[in-house]
């Protein structure tokens, strides 16, 4: 019994000395995000539908643009390579090519930890977060990013990484929900299924980010 | 007892939805902060004691300003209306005038509510922390604040202000326990008791952020 014990404590404290890990998050998430860059040029707030079992995003995007308010209601179809832009309210429908790879939310394993912290107080019960900051080079030598993860449950809270357009960007998320909330916004509105497919050459590849900047 | 059984109710749900309300952070807090501005100007690290009883502040900052590191350790004791910069490697002390009041770390009554938020998730346990966000005004006309900080406990959790000088003033605060860590701190150390009483004429008054930028 007492080596039970023993083994028992080793355990425990073996798992509260773990350090951070590169996570996942978990495939169906809900909730709401800003994006603030540097320069001013973009302010956007954005509601969000994150599947990656079927590889699919929604976003509900409004913000200003160089002084300009816009609204970008987007679902990305990342197995089919299609991306539609919703006018939902005119009952329009762009059909685009989607060129690039699903990428989960996640931690990479080659990220490299920058500490943790507790969000507000660990003084009190509902006071804090314990959340981790990882730092890694972005794809195609863009630079370095930053992203924090909550330690329980590796929900995003905030990313930030460099552009030539716009400075450093900063993303933060927030009201995050597992699982989706309203699944019927990550299929095409029946009005979207006579959309034929347009090709804008020369246009770069759409990614989750690239989204608040792309269509301007 | 039925009687007792719908006034519990009322009680309950009358707190659950109150709106937010202004608040003032706890007296005694310890932790840590980061500054971050828009011109990339400045940029620091610090840790802090903060004594709202006392009227006491000590800042541990290490940074950067333009493109040059620094290190600054100072006392700020307002009640006395003196301030010590610290350098206790050297054990020399600098002891200058500290012209303003004491602010308390507080949502000022006349802030609006921008939002409630969760940062993480309100999915599982540990995942998600319920903050406030306000606005407001800053004294004498001198823009716009922005300052988050926990429903429970009223922890400071982000301020943005807006400088001409840095453009976007973001400073985030992690790691509060409720308490001085170490009070020792919040005394003048040794061999500040000589220091004699030197006055920059010219200089600003400092308050808790000013000091990040004023000693440059």
């Amino acid at each position: 019994m007492r080596a039970f014990v023993v083994l028992m404590c080793f355990l425990a404290l073996g798992c509260l000395a773990q350090r951070p890990h590169p996570c996942t998050s978990p495939p169906l998430l809900s909730g709401a995000l800003t994006v603030a860059t540097q320069n001013e040029k973009l302010w956007a707030y954005a509601k969000y539908l994150y599947d990656a079992l079927g590889q699919r995003t929604r976003l509900f995007e409004m913000g200003t643009y160089q002084n300009q308010s816009f609204t970008y209601d987007v679902l990305l179809l990342y197995r089919q390579g299609v991306m539609y832009e919703i006018d939902d309210k005119n009952k329009k429908c762009t059909k685009k090519p989607l060129k690039i790879d699903f990428h989960p939310m996640e931690i990479p394993k080659d990220a490299s930890l920058l500490g943790q912290a507790i969000v507000g107080s660990s003084s009190g019960p509902g006071q804090g977060l314990l959340v981790n900051t990882w730092m890694g080079d972005l794809p195609q030598s863009a630079g370095k990013y930053m992203s924090t993860v909550t330690e329980f449950g590796c929900i995003p809270v905030s990313t930030t990484y460099h552009t030539d357009q716009f400075g450093w960007v900063v993303t933060n998320l927030f009201d995050n929900v597992i699982g989706i909330l309203d699944p019927q916004y990550l299929n095409p509105p029946p009005f979207c299924q006579e959309a034929e497919m347009t090709t804008d050459d020369g246009e770069e590849p759409v990614s989750f980010f690239s989204l608040f900047t792309k269509r301007h």
